[in-house]
């Protein structure tokens, strides 16, 4: 039996299922036996309780996974949350049922605000999930610990979930909502777990079935045979033999350079990235240093940590984008309006021009950590879509001392017009995610659009096309810092219509530069077309395998 | 002096200026020195005066007016409103201020709401300014009536405004805020009315100045010499002479026809548009037949309603499109889920397989429509993206007895792979709106990012031309049916690009039957190709227009 899901990452993994307990059922809505006195002291001692474990696994899991935690356990005694549910008990309500409804009625209020704090609704319902269990003296949900390695099936995971599995102990990962953007996915991607999301028909796995979990192929195979057992087994072995294999800089078969960059959003991971063979930053993402403040940072503080991220790239490329505000990451003292669609909103180069002094007070920040160090500095702008903006942008630049200024192509219309815009622009840097989104309309955090958001879809790869045939023209380097990078096979089609180096997740590095090895730049190119001239996505990866099939391989290497 | 703004259509106008009103200033929270018992009367009193006169003008409107000016009415009798109002009383505020603050209370939840009930929010501010001034004694902000004809300047026009504007009268339009996507901009396009929007310079005119509101080159000209009057006047005359020209097929000036077409909205313009010289319709929306309904109306209603259309186009080409619920046109029974970006969700097709039979249904009742009548009925389904979705809908057309079935092209992707598109579909029309709003990624219905909403955009050419070169190589219709077709010297542009046939407002098929007569097929290319290669919006036209210059026109004409 096999389940199709989307896979993330290239990995393989067997092993035996454990799944991940349901949600609990809704706690009948019944008058209690019970006093309120009573029911609430029974409330208030199970807050206190689940509030205690989610701070001690918060200290235990460490670093971001800790906030998330320690802003779980706040939810848990929200002085207006415990208000909430002793007026429902005073009513005659259970405390299961109290407690039940006013975290939903929160849940609701934060969903309908949208953006971030709708992003906590489910922050919110695991908290309440976790308390409900404790009144019912039921396991909660959440990550098992069979004591074994183990293939973790689940609905979808919480973030609480998430930051606390065991990396040593989950083999792989399938989960049956979710699509390619669900948290599960981001995460699968930044910690390297083989992981098949949004697999329906695997709600059919029961504890205990042997899996092989085939991320590269999108496939789940429930009771695989022998032969298939061993199959998969040897592609693991493959796979760990290619990440444990000397770090080279990126390059086709026949030597053409394609520089291998990391995706980052803080200096933190800079270390972990070079490591992992990152030969510079393709994208750094610079929303982090504004996130969680009421103003824009001082451009000292800009200062030193960008000097701190250039320094770690001493005599490497390092892509900065400036702030990428608006959408689905709105700042108070920069996106101030209502949206209807706030993905087609002032975002990105559009808000910064209206709040020009942020956008100023980041270059003079930049541009200061650029003299101060030995890294190569490039600086683009986000959601450019004309060569007006083109050139406010790289003429700011020039004026504050930015040495290299380039763009991100993320509108149909910058790709549309790459010709003009490489003209006055030093570089391109595709964005794929968001270049996809708008290609296709789909909003691509959204479930019921998920199927078309694709990037091998053909009308995506002419785009990008267009870019590289721009870029090869006016001799300008262009970039590819989306998702679509660090597919290994979609990595090499994107060299062969003409970018230049790629930036992704460094846990991707090692997969895409062994893809990359196997290809001449001629195999690129036919590989390329092949794709591009066909109908749909999975048409375009289709055509990609075949030709890339008939490409002569390195012996003892198989097609990813 | 001049002032630029964007017009609106193709006029001319010439005359002295009438100010509408300001809106009033915000009563003054201070506490009343009438008792609350008094300020009751005085509220409720000047509530009715001004539902009763909001009745009174419906009546007097008829039509759609009557049931915006009707629900307005409601509102000023709302009783939460008023008892809201009450409460305020009670406080101590006065009648001015307690109307005031309840209905902004009210139409902030409206605003947060969005969409349609959004929409609603500018109607309640009106009912709020209407009532507010009755009870100030004030004239209340409108449309005045100065007994001549006039040049209305206004900041925007509320529906009620517009709704009620003696179009005898109003020699020409100017407002200050408001873009060409606006409530007035539709208005004037649907009305023929000479309008130019968003002239924010425009607010130093006064009553009585005397100027030329110049809507083909986005112009308003205070104090013009008498040179100035005499060729506007002239341009007047010429226009009038052009509209009462005998109506003729649309063609090129080498006798290549383009068919010009109609754009719909419902039955009702159908004997108009034939007047004006329609040949048939482009684009018949259907949403009308759904958006007040709470349940999708039946197979019989819907065929009564399409049997009176196509049997008002006898012998002629009728193009309806299916529903297109979704985005700004949400539908209870159809688009339930809360999304972030609307636009970029479940709308068009995509809506329409989650429920699949209310196609199914649609398609019946053309299709029997069809059968009854003489018209030449196609098909067409909003939102396509991918060929497999194209494929979706031929095939049930097929199923379902339609016999010509096509695409709206309104996402670049289905541009981009317009060959692959048209292998499977019958014919493909342009919906230029939605296709420049995503290839720019910029809301179509958002002020901030008005100025990126430009059909003239070279990007949103660049795929008219993809889908036009793939038109021509298949042999397939490619007709265009968004605004861009209605601007004369864009619609030349878009026929060089390959547009087989051109549909909108019949108000604007008299200035672009003449712009074609003008131009060859060789002349159109030639133009199209000057307006391809500029770098933004502005540089096309102006290229484009450089272009027309170049061309031998007819004696006795000016380029448009």
């Amino acid at each position: 039996m096999e389940f199709r899901g989307t896979g993330i990452g290239q990995g393989v993994a067997v092993g035996p299922v454990v799944r991940m307990a349901e949600r609990l059922p809704e706690p009948v809505d019944r008058p209690s036996h019970l006093d309120a006195a009573r029911e609430e002291e029974r409330a208030r001692a199970s807050l206190s309780v689940v509030a205690a474990e989610l701070e001690r696994k918060g200290r235990q899991a460490g670093g971001a996974a800790q906030d998330v935690l320690e802003a779980q356990a706040m939810m848990a005694e929200d002085p207006t949350l415990v208000d909430d549910i002793v007026k429902r008990l005073a009513d005659g309500k259970t405390a299961e049922r109290a407690v039940f409804e006013a975290f939903a009625s929160f849940r609701d209020l934060l969903a309908s605000m949208g953006g971030y704090m709708g992003e906590r609704a489910a922050d919110l319902d695991d908290v309440s999930q976790r308390v409900v269990a404790h009144l019912l003296k039921v396991p909660a949900p959440g990550v098992p610990n069979p004591g074994h390695p183990f293939v973790l099936v689940a609905r979808d995971l919480a973030p609480a979930d998430t930051a606390l599995l065991d990396l040593t102990q989950v083999l792989g990962l399938v989960t049956i909502d979710g699509g390619p953007t669900s948290h599960t996915a981001i995460l699968a991607r930044e910690k390297s777990i083989v992981a098949v999301v949004g697999a329906a028909d695997a709600a059919a796995l029961a504890d205990g079935d042997t899996v092989v979990v085939d991320a590269a192929n999108d496939l789940v195979v429930q009771s695989p045979s022998p032969d298939e057992v061993a199959a998969a087994q040897e592609r693991i072995a493959e796979r760990a033999a290619r990440a444990a294999a000397p770090v080279t800089p990126g390059a086709l078969a026949d030597g053409t350079p394609v520089p291998l960059l990391a995706n980052l959003g803080s200096a933190d991971g800079a270390a972990e990235a070079v490591e992992l063979g990152a030969e510079g930053v393709g994208l750094f993402r610079t929303e982090f240093l504004f996130l969680d403040a009421n103003t824009a940072p001082s451009v000292t503080e800009q200062q030193e940590q960008y000097t701190r991220l250039l320094s770690a790239f001493a005599g490497k490329k390092v892509v900065v984008r400036v702030l990428d505000a608006g959408a689905d990451k709105p700042l108070s003292f920069l996106n101030d309006a209502h949206e209807e669609n706030p993905a087609l909103g002032l975002r990105g180069i559009r808000a910064l021009r209206h709040s020009e002094v942020i956008l100023r007070e980041q270059l003079t920040a930049l541009a200061a950590a650029d003299a101060a160090t030995e890294a190569d500095l490039w600086v683009m702008a986000p959601m450019i879509a004309t060569v007006e903006e083109t050139r406010y942008f790289t003429e700011l630049c020039r004026e504050l001392g930015i040495q290299v200024a380039g763009v991100m192509v993320e509108t149909p219309s910058a790709a549309l017009i790459a010709g003009h815009i490489l003209k006055v622009a030093d570089f391109a840097s595709i964005g794929t995610n968001d270049l996809t989104q708008y290609t296709m309309a789909a909003d691509r955090l959204l479930g019921t659009v998920a199927n078309l958001q694709d990037a091998w879809h053909p009308s995506v790869l002419h785009l990008v096309k267009h870019v590289g045939d721009a870029g090869r023209a006016d001799g300008r380097p262009v970039g590819i810092c989306g998702e679509a990078a660090a597919d290994p096979l979609l990595a090499v089609v994107l060299v062969g219509l003409g970018a230049t180096s790629l930036s992704m997740s460094p846990s991707a590095l090692a997969d895409v530069r062994a893809s990359l090895a196997r290809y001449t730049r001629e195999d690129a190119e036919r590989i390329a077309r092949a794709a591009l001239v066909a109908e749909g996505a999975a048409e375009a990866k289709s055509a990609a395998r075949q030709a890339a099939e008939s490409a002569p391989t390195p012996s003892g290497t198989t097609v990813p």
